[in-house]
């Protein structure tokens, strides 16, 4: 893998990471000066690995006491290391063609993974949830023994993988707009191709099979960015293809997360609302729990893995939730069914 | 399929389940006279089936203002038939192993199955939840077409199914041996293997993996009961073989279960509760939440279903849950820890 800096590629990802966490955090701590800060949270990984976890959250006795801006938000950076039993790198080979591997070599192979992950509920019901993520994942050659520990390995396949999606209670069309636009911009710097293969990817990720329903309004999904062939990318299209032209693109799309999301919640949290409206975005997150224990990949693929951070991966889940058996709410003609219809048929959103 | 009686056994089942239904709701009426009755609500499948579903909810926008027994409850039956494509049916072969299939034929083939299906959440935290299952199975031929639709279809493989369990809050262990012995009891009068052996599995299903934790204080589950061997009871053990007997005992656990759980609800729905251990218990009906949609086979394969009926499923899930990272609720020495210990280590409760 070439590189312009004099840094290897995960350690370019890892400290850029750093500094987004920090900058993420530091944005939404000025949005409500009077509520207590996240709470960071450093851990280390017995099996190989340390993290930093930002977490908002006012656990309380009586959750109608409290007026602060967000109800729960965590933004979490990993950067996990250790290695892949072959089980897993068959399972990774199907999403990741580039992988050299023998399957029938029964080996072990040594992987990294960094990334960032965040998600935002807001306590009113005017401002959507949002969930992000920028991850890197390198596979490596097995480290000889005896071999000087400051060595790098020799990096066998990396790619780039991401995106950001939004999750209203209510429909603004504005708020809709304004995401899908700062994303795009971000895409379009790169690649043309980028923006609309990746929406349509996370309309299709973000899917609730048993609701026939997005979760979302969507954003970008993508994974196995790298310089080898793609499958949803035409192989002639101009595109990033070294490590650092797409780094460059992950950082774009990186910075875009306070400007895409903050000028939302600006105009959001001071919105008067409802008991009606708040009971409806607690079933609303009803389905954001629904999609994430029954078909996100990486809530799954987390769970199962021995040693995971329990703690770190379920931080997604909304603090307070409802279910309601044939919920009356989201009608033709209401309010909450306008945010219905669009989740059954998934809106271009910019042109 | 002998039969002691001139009806078929799905008819015998299907006139049993809708009186215990009838039973068991009009129990949980009596609790609460002042509160709604349950909604009936019957529905019916296009693919072929019917059902009752018995839901008791008090939707509201302000939940601070309920004070009914139950806070969210569903007693449902239903009666479904349709075809198996091949590959539900290899799923279900790798369970029942006296299904007659040939692997190779690519056939679908024709389904019955009849059952009683219900989870009470009650509003005080003292008060358990409590879930419980009765269902029966058969494989038919396929019709010959022009055949006499009166005439019943040679029955190729049938099964019992079931069982009950308490997932309280706190604990308090006179229930859980109330609980245990009443179901122990109706067990003993059949086989005094069943018990045992019934509550080692329901243990093993009622276990979420990456909470290393069980789901509640146990009961019984059981499945694939018939004339056939059965992988988990001795094929010497003197219990019931034929369908009558069988049947016979399902019926004992099904009028077991309102002494099982009224006398417990009687004694915990008048105690005083605070805010802290209302916190805690929605902070367990998160774990609730967690179990059903990740691990529980019959809420993965419903979901699955073409057709299938979403919110007769998902009625099993509370009405109000919490998620809080890194809980500090639950701690050693305290009442909410005395539970976990329990959940951590399953307990004989009756010898």
């Amino acid at each position: 893998m070439s590189s312009s800096s004099s840094k290897p590629m995960r350690t370019q990802v890892e400290e850029y990471i750093v500094s987004l966490q920090e900058q993420i955090v530091t944005a939404l701590e000025r949005l409500d000066p009077k509520a207590p800060a996240f709470k960071r949270d450093s851990w280390t990984r017995a099996q190989g690995g340390l993290g930093q976890s930002c977490v908002f959250q006012v656990p309380s006795d009586d959750s109608t006491k409290h007026d602060t801006v967000l109800e729960k938000a965590g933004v979490n950076i990993s950067i996990v290391h250790g290695k892949l039993p072959p089980a897993a790198v068959k399972q990774m080979k199907a999403d990741h063609s580039s992988l050299p591997y023998n399957p029938d070599s029964q080996e072990s192979i040594p992987f990294l993974a960094t990334g960032l992950s965040l998600v935002i509920h807001p306590r009113n019901p005017n401002a959507p949830t949002c969930h992000a993520n920028y991850r890197y994942f390198e596979v490596t050659e097995p480290l000889v023994e005896g071999a000087d520990p400051n060595e790098q390995p020799k990096v066998l396949a990396w790619w780039f993988g991401g995106g950001s999606d939004l999750t209203p209670s209510y429909l603004f069309e504005e708020d809709a707009v304004h995401f899908h636009s700062t994303l795009k911009t971000a895409c379009d710097k790169h690649s043309t191709i980028f923006y609309p293969t990746f929406k349509k990817w996370c309309d299709e990720y973000f899917y609730i099979p048993h609701r026939q329903e997005a979760r979302g309004v969507g954003g970008l999904f993508f994974d196995d960015l790298s310089d080898a062939a793609h499958a949803r990318l035409p192989d002639d299209a101009p595109r990033p293809r070294t490590a650092d032209e797409i780094f460059a693109f992950v950082r774009s799309l990186g910075d875009a997360f306070v400007p895409s999301y903050i000028p939302i919640l600006e105009r959001r949290i001071s919105m008067p609302y409802t008991p009606y409206q708040r009971r409806w975005q607690l079933v609303r997150r009803g389905r954001y729990v629904e999609f994430n224990l029954i078909y996100d990949r990486g809530t799954k693929f987390g769970l199962m893995t021995p040693g995971a951070r329990v703690e770190s991966i379920l931080m997604t889940l909304p603090e307070t939730v409802r279910w309601e058996y044939q919920c009356d709410m989201g009608g033709e003609g209401t309010e909450e069914g306008r945010l219905v219809e669009v989740l059954q048929k998934p809106r271009e959103w910019v042109q």
